[in-house]
């Protein structure tokens, strides 16, 4: 773990902080050499390959300076997860890239480093290495998730056929209503629905159990982070077939139907507001018992949700009838 | 390669931006699945094990707006690239996490691009994959290179035993002179060699050639980028000994001597500016000459400078007296 400059006595100088928070996260693995070197060294067994993903959550895009450290170190790890998850790979560990601003102190990255401790337990990862620095700026976090699978079956977003079934994990829209809940909607709902809804957003929950799964039965995955229909549409174009969604298929939680009601308004929001973490997957038809199989092993459910026909493009369909969808999920820059 | 949320349509939109600039870079790798897929997946050869480091650099902080956006990304991928040649890795490509603010338009990002496209030829290796998103602050790049290495060879910071030897690449301090000379210093050197100075600060030069003949060699070795003396001073730590330099033998370039004199305050100031990105190693004394020989087949310089002793720290000699450092290094948090 290395660092760079900055003016600010603030805090804990930065070999310190590392020492303090940061090594002792990294005791589960060799290779990080207690974040006294340069490089972190992992092994990969035996015919298998490494997988690696970069993410980036940014202080004012992606949490707030207020929410909760732990969290926002949660949802940096997850985030990234998820998509090894979707992939069908075992994480191994991260990396760690933390640009702190000026109003990080000691207290904040106590409580930030506890919660990537708290899921690395959870996930069986550890840290492997990083860099601090200091920024002018918001607090930015790259987490580059690593991870292994057997070499050459990584379920990618091309493969989708026709005639293949769409499924999803778990419940579409939590994590979307969480957020507009957060914004000030579903001031008459039950605290404990909003808490659930809020917590599917802070805590998103990566579909590992199913993911490791998915190789040799999906044809093509992803995890959900766009809006189910954006991210549907990334294995429509990248597998250049059209994914027919049925909309009451779309499996809901019972506090996003008491938030946004059960009628197409409701489920086109659910679909296109983002922040899932579920798997969406294809597969072909004869893989649908052993699909079901996969959802009782995993204890997640597992919903099938539409078709893969020819064509391009993603259809969401209410009753026969085509549902025009502005906005498939978030608008980027 | 995934994106996330801004609302500032001041530039190509993220997948136009991904597809023209970034895509491209990923053609040699063909686990970065054309930047179209949640991860990248790269096979790690067998008998060898993965190098991981992730190193960030923020606008204001590691670079100015208005610095060559090219230049930027060269330096943010050498100095990881610094790192695995410090341990004996070969590079094999890198993951890219940028977050940009509202000023880096289709421009900047352009010629980022066709920096890391340039040294992605001169180096041998691929953008395997990345995020992009916006921030509120200041651009922010943090680089992961992965590369490879024969399994337990990599050669760590601990390992320096007393009787062994001190070592250096190339020349030291020409890096901060550059700064300097950036700052408003050196007015009155020859316009050549104020370049020469900028140009070792803004393009480190990352010595593979030297680092790959280096496992089963060095016992211990770092890249410099804090200032020799703090980064000898974290190989004096982790191995449990005491590094001795002689300051005379510290390989200054004419250019630095032309700033900064040929006297002990010269060189002090030299073995403590930082950004240098040579390889500082220590090796057994009868590794002289095969040192010699690594030297002659980079053709790069690798000078003796000191030896290991029994102790702690880093002592820098000037004709045997020590001479006192305030500061080994950069001033951290």
């Amino acid at each position: 773990m290395t660092s760079s400059n900055s003016d600010r006595p603030h805090r804990l100088n930065e070999f310190a902080m590392i020492a303090k928070y940061f090594a002792p996260l990294s005791k589960g693995a060799a290779g990080a050499a207690g974040l006294t070197d340069d490089v972190a060294t992992l092994n990969v067994p035996a015919g298998h390959e490494m997988v690696a993903k970069v993410d980036a959550v940014v202080e004012g895009v992606h949490f707030l300076r207020h929410d909760p450290a732990s969290l926002v170190a949660s949802k940096a790890l997850r985030v990234n997860l998820s998509d090894l998850a979707a992939k069908g790979a075992t994480p191994i560990g991260y990396l760690l890239s933390l640009s702190l601003a000026s109003w990080a102190d000691d207290d904040w990255i106590a409580q930030f480093a506890e919660g990537l401790r708290e899921d690395q337990n959870h996930f069986g990862v550890d840290l492997l290495g990083g860099d601090t620095t200091s920024t002018p700026g918001p607090v930015t976090i790259s987490i580059t998730a690593l991870g292994s699978i057997l070499a050459g079956t990584t379920v990618r977003r091309a493969g989708a056929q026709p005639g293949d079934l769409v499924f999803v994990t778990g419940s579409i829209g939590d994590a979307g209503a969480g957020l507009a809940v957060l914004k000030g909607e579903g001031t008459d709902l039950p605290a404990s629905e909003r808490e659930t809804l809020i917590r599917r957003y802070r805590v998103p929950e990566p579909r590992l159990a199913v993911g490791r799964l998915l190789p040799g039965l999906a044809s093509a995955s992803l995890d959900v982070s766009d809006g189910l229909i954006a991210d549907l549409g990334h294995i429509a174009e990248t597998s250049a077939v059209r994914l027919v969604v049925e909309a009451a298929r779309v499996p809901l939680s019972s506090a996003v139907r008491a938030l946004w009601g059960d009628g197409i308004d409701g489920i086109v929001r659910c679909v296109t507001v983002g922040d899932d973490y579920e798997i969406a997957f294809t597969a072909p038809a004869q893989a649908r018992s052993r699909i079901a199989d996969v959802a009782a092993r995993s204890r997640i459910p597992v919903t099938e949700i539409g078709t893969v026909e020819a064509g391009q493009g993603v259809t969401l369909l209410d009753r026969g009838e085509p549902v025009p969808i502005n906005r498939p999920g978030y608008t980027h820059f």
